[in-house]
């Protein structure tokens, strides 16, 4: 086996999110008619995008998607990735295909050319800061396992996974393809659970994924709650480290605990001016520890980078980075 | 003649911008292969914005234009209009139509079917706050006469018309079909200069339109200096009122300067805590004079009501208002 020429490859959804400000008396209009839940990301169909986005106000995009927002941090670190993603061959494809590649990204991916357009999360901003999410998968849940670049996987130190992913069949696949792809060249496969509603939606098949597939995990509280079904967060935590390799556990405010074996490291979280908005926190702890991870630092220096990309992404508007991350790396040391 | 059902319809450039966060060495870079000019507005064509945009970083979308960011505050002060402005059916399309028409604003211009995509405007944000603007008109050049809805401009108590779309000949006619209509049924038309390079450009021209057809003219001090070809504000604003009913002359922190026939107003720049972003001033000042002229406010109301728009736009990123634009009228009063 050569020498890996990546560090990290993301599978994951390619989203355009667009966000516009709302009152909540919309969102509770939107709840009794559509189940809209203040706070979630529900799933919508082409449909209810076109009548949800006629509805909201004026809109601002940008490029989105959990995994694919965990790669702007990693490059911001100076990490050299790649991403595997679905767009369709229309202006917001164009816009997530040159958002990521102008950051150095590797994205190859063929656009899908015929049928859905590309994905996009209608986002509302309530004035408590807090997004309610609404997402039109769209081209991004037509990936297969096609589009699985083998050599480049062969090639990258860690394959990481988007759990989103696993709301449709074809892209589960298109997993279990490139984590068979990674393990056979004898790297790494990471996952990120995204949400624990995702996680309650696929928790047999993410427990099957995680046993056979997965050495590193990232999750937040509620998702590894809920994919061990344990009201304690000691208990999942045991429960998880008995799977996988390593797990990376965040907990908002009270910081992120790593599993690794037998040993367990407690991270506190960084220091935030003021929160604005929480969006992406989970995506650039995952950015932060693997920059950490492929360039040979030790568990807990790669703790220390996912806390510091976390409080940077939570200081203001937008899930990517608004400041090179490269610069964090003196601050962890 | 009936009584007008509309305050005001504008006929603009229908574009989307891209907002990237660069370096002064990128502009410089720029400067040199492509004469990208800091702080200017550059129109370039779609070979040269591809290869811009390629060249960008990340960016940020949301929709532009200087008539329509004009229309949208006007709306956000609580008044009836419509627009005309010609958009591709492609998805930065139905990004400007949505933020136009969720505010309320009649929008139902044809999209164009083949040919240009939609016009958009590709700006490098440096950390000095300055923006530097490459506009591919794309679609917005392609709107002709035949887009000219006689029947809502006969409607409209003011057509306002924007300089910006003088750049290409069947746009100009549009201009003047818009202008006869709208007088031929008694009502005032509008003209904003847009720009004093584009003054410049076309300033035969822009005399020869506003002398016969631009009863309320709007202008920054550069561009009136630019269509008069003086270096003295006062020698320009003189000119200009032998020409029209009313000029409307906005001076930065200086305020406003409205001259309406013999009277002279001066209204002074209204307080702001911080200057993040001066795009959209013009336009916002254009929106609170407008709805104050089409509500029967006296001249000076007016203006005041302009300057609060104003202040309020370059108080944070972007050039269309993140307040309700109606909440100013209390202070104005």
């Amino acid at each position: 086996m050569s020498e890996p020429q990546l560090d990290v490859i993301a599978v994951g959804n390619a989203l355009v999110d667009v966000l516009s400000q709302t009152d909540d008396a919309f969102i509770e209009k939107q709840n009794k008619r559509h189940g809209m839940e203040k706070g979630a990301m529900t799933l919508i169909d082409e449909a209810r995008a076109i009548d949800l986005y006629t509805q909201m106000p004026p809109g601002i995009e940008s490029s989105g998607g959990s995994a694919a927002n965990t790669m702007a941090g990693f490059a911001s670190f100076g990490g050299n990735g790649a991403f595997i993603g679905k767009v369709a061959d229309d202006d917001l494809g164009k816009i997530f295909q040159h958002d990521l590649r102008s950051l150095g990204i590797k994205f190859e991916t063929q656009p899908l050319i015929m049928g859905a357009k590309t994905g996009r999360c209608l986002i509302c901003v309530t004035p408590d800061a807090q997004r309610t999410m609404n997402t039109f998968l769209g081209a991004s849940v037509e990936l297969t396992a096609n589009d699985i670049d083998e050599a480049l996987i062969a090639n990258a130190k860690i394959t990481y996974l988007e759990g989103y992913l696993f709301d449709r069949d074809t892209a589960k696949a298109a997993f279990i393809h490139a984590a068979e792809t990674a393990h056979a060249a004898g790297h790494r496969v990471a996952l990120t659970l995204s949400d624990p509603f995702c996680v309650d939606r696929h928790r047999s098949d993410f427990l099957r994924l995680i046993e056979s597939h997965i050495d590193i995990l990232f999750a937040n509280e509620e998702e590894i709650k809920s994919l061990f079904m344990q009201d304690n967060f000691d208990d999942a935590a045991s429960a998880v480290s008995q799977h996988v390799e390593i797990a990376a556990m965040t907990r908002s405010e009270k910081g992120a605990v790593i599993r690794n074996g037998e040993k367990t490291y407690e991270i506190p979280a960084a220091l935030v001016d003021e929160v604005i908005d929480t969006t992406g926190a989970g995506d650039q702890f995952a950015a932060g520890f693997l920059y950490g991870f492929t360039s040979g630092k030790d568990i807990e220096t790669c703790g220390k980078l996912g806390a510091l990309a976390a409080a940077e992404v939570i200081g203001h508007m937008g899930p990517r980075p608004e400041m090179l991350y490269k610069d964090l790396i003196a601050k962890a040391a």
